[in-house]
């Protein structure tokens, strides 16, 4: 449920009909908290959403620039997340000698607490409507390049203005896929400190085969703790632990970041999908997972080495398919394709009708531009021709030097003013990075760059430079000196000038391919430029015609869902809301502890000591999606019952379109995870932690 | 190194000339039986190959239909092979209750011997030069389609009316890519019992992760008993069981069916592999790697249903990946395109000259033909659009109906007299087909369809029906009676109007798609047949300028390849020629006896009583290619000394150039079979036979 890093493109815009109508909608909807569904929510479970409740549960939700959610859970500066969330973390902890990823880790003193190598976390302070400010930027009649210049140099105006001002991190969020821009506040922690991580067996029972489906037993936890100036943060929202949990049938809330959906999508766009986008994806995921898993079983070593790389790989690649099959569902898209139908008619002759539907035609053309550059624009400017750690740190050392001099409005938007500090602490990050590995993916890399670009194209030519995908691959990470945090130090401070002296061969290779891959993103934003006032045009018709405004496609920002607790029916079995440590204990005896299903020793030796009957995970019908992994589920009373871990398979086209018939959010129980913590790895200290909110 | 169900087109021919001459040619070579190189074995080793000598080896070899090699190695009809050759027919021995691909199986008695579902091994008894005549049979002239055809029709002729002089089986086989054409006439046994395998641990120790890799440790072999009437075969040539194996540098033979190379192509055609064809099938293979691994993760049932379809893809994909990696090797290619154009000039401008480089453009325009309806071919023409055995059941059902009443000449060549046995062997074998399995690889199958050819493609829609390619294969797996032996056999027996009849939802796919599907066969051909007299025209000059001939590409027909038994060096590392049993518990060791490299329990048990420094496996030089899984490796004096199993990772470039510096042939010696049995399975009786030759 992690948001990957190989993610969907963001650019998603509202509309549909069919799936806001109330009947249609049950409780659909990722929401603002700006503007949250108070009338439906008191309407249907009469239940009040409080100004204090919600500020409280919107200052308790944290997000991990590694692409997940989490929460505060002690005023002295503890944070939840799934431990899935924290791998990214527990694999750069990790060395020969130390597995925290796969043994675990629990740090008995803050002493003991180990520092995450280049984690920020976010906390959002505050929103504000922008949209006027960013679209008067835009000169009238502006389309295209033209535009999205335009409208890139006023963004990081307001987000510099607003950094400088406030010292927060800002950014300018696009909400309604160009309908709305809200500016976004953050306070930045850098200073994470690994707490606790069980051993991946126990987070990640079932592994790959039961990943997306339930039953599930997973105590999918970690816990970190943010300090400042070299103490435990004072944390003023926190989230009180309910040792009571939750009851089948009860509501409750998930605060968190989803990372996107593609819901309200025009036909055209869709198409792209099914077309372009997903084969293409899709494919490269199983490639990736066939190499990363063969060099993985070669060796215990090689497997530690690549285990968080092929975890991402299989999960997103297990959701992919499942969002797949739903694009190639006719009972899922054939209505959307009828009400757009329907909706183009209702349109009437106005002005704002004949101007909507226009756009439609200005999103397909646009959609269709970016159909023609969409590989290439993956391989070049998304990296996937050049696959390594190495090379997107030599890229990010040229573009640096190049951007760094120019006005903070025309820079590539990474290197703006207000995302410098967050630049520099991955830039500067001292994660491991081994030479074998990178050589494996970047000449997989460059054997996929000849696949689709062709073997004789230009490009592919100076690429290669005359040698093999593999002998190229492992000159260029052998020589290039920029996995030392030294050097790149140097190189960036130095600018330009030192990057060029550098001569280093994998910088120089970035240097080649970056003309064209600036290019290609310079085309691919303009028809994004296009497709935002396009879908604006669209918004504003329909606002027209249906009224006030639901909730936008989801965009990796804090958002509110709700929903009772509760089971569902699949292939004519009723599926149970809990599970319990009983049924984890009864799925490892049925697979006869064999790998994935195999517990840690001290599970097998302390089951007779745990409450079998506690509830450790559960279901409920909340509208969720990736980057939601790690979100606080919390009742009425704004009390921590759970935490969201992942959805079954058929959530999967919550992408989509929301249904609650059998699409499920999965969460780990907040009394199977106290019991856990006494009984099985008896952390008494941080359990009481929990129970108290204080250290 | 079987050779595998998604064979690569064997459409090969010979030329090059720098991998011919004498300098160069090292041992190269899979020699034809009616020319072996005796001059050149003669001058670099002393040894004479008599035709007594040539005889006894070629009637003590036999081909398997799954895809492989063995010999005879006692007059009461034990064959061996290898377990992975074997693996097709264990798996489909298994149920649910017993597992012999897994857990290894022993007769002790020919009573307990088990009766394959549906093996058929062949024995070369003679071979016939046809040139002349098939080239006879095609009107001078006459090219593309309607030369198939008449090719097609003599072809069929021949082998017909040797079938029924001879009542041997009589495939033509097409040598030199169209400059020769040959009758095999092959004894068929078709009654095949399953005698003895080691566990899967053991036969394939170290699993995917080691596989093509050395040094090796592995027991693969498989032992059968070819029965005639009811009682074990009285067989006049097997093979002597060496005791004392072979020594280092020692010359050795191998003779086996290798399934096809790539050496002697054109550019042309060499740029189609590396731009059309590896792509697709390489794509294609780790996506079913992806499908089979997961779900066979799911359940030990599901891993057991998969098992051998998944080793197939696996050890196919590994396969295919070192080839690809060869033809982006300009170290491989770039003196193949150096020596093309050299040729091209020696040519000179003498008739046979011209016509010899006009051959080279027709056959790049028929390749370049063949490029465009590539992947549709496949799809629908090789049936990837629908892999399912019930699918490919019913276009058999489906075409025989159509073919049966034609004369033999105008059907499709797997419908001919000569093929029937062969074909309805097969067609109503009871092997155990699953529905869960068939509808899991059948959605697969359908999407890929539809991201290939287009979800809006009309035969896409056509095919889908409205459905999901989930909900669509599943309607169709659940209602097709195809998998039903009795169904088969009253649709097959009562013609294409029974099948008419019978409205199976399957049949009626197989019929929606066969009128494309046929015309792209016919298409295919046609290139091929361009091509084939474009290899005959250039081949004549080549001969005139060059002189005698040399091996032809292989054609999984028997061959002869030689060699001496020799390490190697990697990576600045000495590779000795000889593993032991000593180096299998060290390797078992040091990956802890983790899956793949755990050992079944009686190895561990029976370490003590082993000689440990008895040879395991072995390498030497010989040219071998997939299908030659299973050859025997003899001595100068004809005697067993091992089992080819493998090759190594270096080996993989065979397809388009032999060297012998890096690649090596891998074997399992005949000392460590004989230790293994006696000592591990205690096994003595079969132990005896092979030692005296009968039992």
């Amino acid at each position: 449920m992690k948001q990957l890093a190989c993610s969907i493109s963001l650019t998603l815009v509202l509309w549909f009909s069919a799936f806001l109508s109330p009947a249609a909608r049950a409780d659909e909807g990722m929401w603002l908290y700006s503007s949250p569904p108070r009338e439906a929510i008191q309407a249907k479970y009469g239940v009040t959403l409080t100004d204090a409740w919600l500020e409280h549960l919107t200052k308790s939700s944290v997000r991990f620039n590694s692409g997940g959610s989490g929460s505060f859970v002690s005023a002295n500066g503890l944070v939840i997340t799934n431990h899935h969330v924290g791998a990214d973390d527990l694999q750069k902890l990790s060395d020969e000698k130390h597995n925290y990823l796969a043994d675990g880790f629990y740090a008995a003193t803050p002493a003991d607490e180990k520092k995450c190598v280049d984690l920020e976390l976010n906390a959002l302070q505050s929103t504000e409507d922008v949209t006027a400010r960013v679209n008067a930027g835009v000169p009238s009649g502006a389309t295209g390049e033209a535009a999205a210049e335009a409208r890139r140099k006023v963004i990081a105006e307001i987000e510099k203005e607003s950094k400088e001002k406030t010292g927060l991190r800002s950014d300018v969020v696009t909400l309604y896929q160009g309908g709305a821009y809200h500016l976004y506040r953050y306070k930045r922690y850098t200073d994470i400190r690994l707490v606790f991580a069980p051993e991946q067996q126990a987070a990640f029972f079932g592994g790959d085969p039961d990943n997306f489906e339930y039953p599930r037993f997973d105590l999918d936890i970690c816990l970190f703790r943010v300090y400042e100036n070299g103490q435990p943060a004072k944390i003023d929202h926190f989230l009180k632990w309910s040792k009571n949990g939750t009851s089948e049938g009860e509501l409750t809330f998930v605060s968190g970041h989803p990372g996107g959906t593609n819901r309200q999508l025009t036909t055209a766009e869709l198409d792209f999908l099914r077309d372009t986008q997903y084969p293409y994806i899709v494919g490269r995921l199983k490639r990736v997972e066939v190499l990363l898993k063969n060099w993985s079983d070669r060796s215990a070593e090689n497997a530690r080495r690549a285990r968080d790389d092929l975890f991402g790989v299989q999960n997103s690649r297990k959701a992919r398919d499942g969002m797949q099959a739903g694009l190639y569902s006719p009972a899922l898209m054939d209505p959307k394709a009828t009400q757009e139908k329907a909706f183009k008619t209702q349109l009437g002759d106005s002005v704002n009708g004949t101007e909507a539907r226009a756009a439609f035609d200005s999103i397909a053309q646009a959609t269709q531009a970016q159909a023609k550059i969409y590989k290439r624009h993956r391989l070049l400017e998304g990296g996937n021709a050049f696959m390594s750690d190495s090379f997107y740190t030599a890229r990010t050392l040229l573009r640096a030097g190049d951007e760094r001099p120019k006005p903070n409005g025309d820079r590539l938007k990474e290197f703006g003013d207000a995302r410098r500090e967050s630049l520099e602490l991955d830039l500067f990050s001292d994660k491991p990075i081994y030479t074998d590995l990178e050589i494996l993916t970047l000449s997989d890399a460059l054997t996929l760059f000849a696949e689709n670009a062709g073997y004789d194209d230009p490009l592919v030519t100076q690429v290669l430079a005359g040698q093999s995908p593999r002998e190229r691959a492992a000159a260029l990470i052998n020589s290039t000196k920029v996995r030392d945090v030294a050097f790149r130090k140097q190189l960036y401070n130095g600018g330009a000038t030192a990057v060029t002296a550098a001569k280093d061969p994998m910088i120089e290779l970035a240097r080649l391919v970056d003309p064209e891959a600036r290019a290609l993103r310079k085309q691919w934003e303009a028809a994004d430029e296009t497709k935002h006032q396009a879908h604006a045009t669209i918004e504003k018709a329909r606002f027209a015609l249906e009224g006030p405004a639901h909730a936008p496609d989801a965009t990796f920002t804090l958002r509110l869902s709700y929903g009772p607790v509760k089971g569902y029916e699949e292939g004519g079995h009723q599926i149970p809301a809990y599970t319990t440590f009983a049924g984890l204990y009864a799925r490892n005896a049925q697979q006869k502890n064999k790998e994935p299903f195999d517990l840690p020793r001290r599970w097998l030796d302390k089951k007779s000591a745990l409450k079998l009957d506690t509830p450790l995970n559960f279901v409920s019908t909340e509208d969720i999606i990736g980057g939601n992994s790690g979100s606080p589920v919390v009742n009425k009373a704004g009390e921590f019952v759970g935490i969201i871990f992942d959805g079954n398979l058929a959530s999967l086209v919550l992408d989509f379109a929301y249904e609650d018939v059998h699409a499920r959010a999965l969460s780990v129980d907040s009394r199977g995870i106290l019991e856990a913590m006494r009984k099985v790895y008896g952390v008494d200290t941080l359990a009481n932690e929990l129970i108290n909110g204080k250290r």
